[in-house]
């Protein structure tokens, strides 16, 4: 049997329970590692812990990819891939645009996904074969909008200096053909894609743990993620997700090289 | 007379009234500027009226600069700054980091000042002597942080791409010191810093209205703020934003050149 809707939410509110207490603690991330104590780490491995927990004691015979506390049963039909807190540098800076990631696959391919932030109270999550919404915006179903040209396009991006060699040259010629970019903003900018807010996300040098969970919510909304080859993204690496299959074909066109 | 907090969230409140519904309204920016309708500079517009009803109403002599309809008796004793919604571009990307900014100034000086995030439902006010916080993180009077070093601090800037030149060099000089930095946060970065969440906020090309709502609240809180030559920052300009002194001199002693 399939997880349900109210399955991952018990997953975001077991990992919520873990980390937003240790969010905007209001005091330096530095002085607690030297304190011997690392609010960031201590959240993303307990959070992680909690999501395993419920997953192991509902679906044992599923396997886990974590980033946190490594890999269990990767060979199995169903594969969870969890991102505890995806954007730990906004998760510092107290800044809520991180999220927790959960996602599932079956034989490879992402099928159910979530992202959850707890702070601003906005949960997304896909279905299996809808993308839905709960949060200040109201409860609804998601779909990306129709930007079909990259001169109209929104684009997002985690740093420009993520970017080396050839990469940096592709990535900065795409980002020379858009009508907006943004910086900094690691998963919440894949689920404002998959809301119809942006248009474009690119990243490299992703984990499958960054991407996972994000994948059917984009998908299951009517836009595309793939890496920047065209192929699977469910590996992470270079990925480029639109809203658009007319937008991901130019933006290909130029990321493939 | 002054106002007082209940003022300024009447001010808060309606902006909110006209901001708030044109977020997110899930359609590109583009399409609608081509049909003739701008949500974004209709929100704008509309919020700044709505503030500046209520400031003509309950404080006649007073002077207003505003960033959308223009400027009266700048060289009265008490004027309000207005950015009804500083971060457009936020704003259009359906990113809960713009805000809207009202500050007031005394002979030039900033003495009292809002930041408000209706999407969050985060409104941060300087009341003269101390800087508040009302939202999701509860009630309370705010305080920067202790960070004395620049390898430890956490910096924010709108974008790398808005500094040329001179200015450029010094930015990168004092970017490659830190210990961590992020991009794209507008108001939000100085809010944050007020909160003690942040360390340094450095910006270029600012308007009075980008900042005048926003001196008050860090430095009530116990940061400093100046322009990059360590004088008022009320007019704009290169704006440095510190939390502590010791920090602010280190920058200071870089972007001075």
């Amino acid at each position: 049997m399939l997880p349900d809707r109210s399955f991952f939410d018990r997953l975001a509110d077991a990992a919520k329970a873990e980390t937003l207490p240790r969010f905007r603690i209001g005091t330096s991330v530095v002085n607690k590692i030297e304190g011997g104590f690392d609010p960031v780490t201590e959240a993303d491995q307990s959070a992680e812990a909690a999501i395993r927990a419920l997953i192991e004691q509902n679906f044992p015979d599923h396997g886990i990819l974590g980033e946190e506390h490594g890999n269990v049963g990767l060979d199995r039909e169903y594969v969870w891939v969890i991102d505890p807190i995806d954007g730990t540098r906004a998760f510092i800076s107290g800044l809520p645009v991180w999220g927790t990631l959960v996602g599932l696959y079956r034989n490879g391919d992402a099928v159910m996904g979530l992202m959850d932030q707890p702070f601003t109270g906005e949960r997304f999550f896909a279905d299996g074969a809808k993308a839905h919404y709960r949060g200040p915006d109201g409860d609804k179903v998601l779909s990306t909008r129709a930007c079909d040209t990259l001169s109209d396009a929104v684009l997002f991006t985690t740093s420009p200096h993520l970017y080396t060699g050839a990469n940096k040259t592709r990535f900065e010629a795409l980002q020379d053909k858009v009508r907006l970019f943004r910086y900094g903003c690691d998963c919440y900018a894949f689920a404002l894609l998959a809301a119809g807010h942006v248009d474009l996300v690119i990243e490299c040098g992703l984990k499958p743990y960054d991407v996972g969970g994000l994948i059917p919510l984009i998908e299951q909304a009517g836009g595309i993620v793939t890496n920047w080859q065209g192929g699977p993204a469910e590996m992470g690496g270079e990925v480029v997700a639109a809203g658009s299959a007319a937008l991901h074909a130019q933006a290909l066109e130029i990321l493939k090289g």
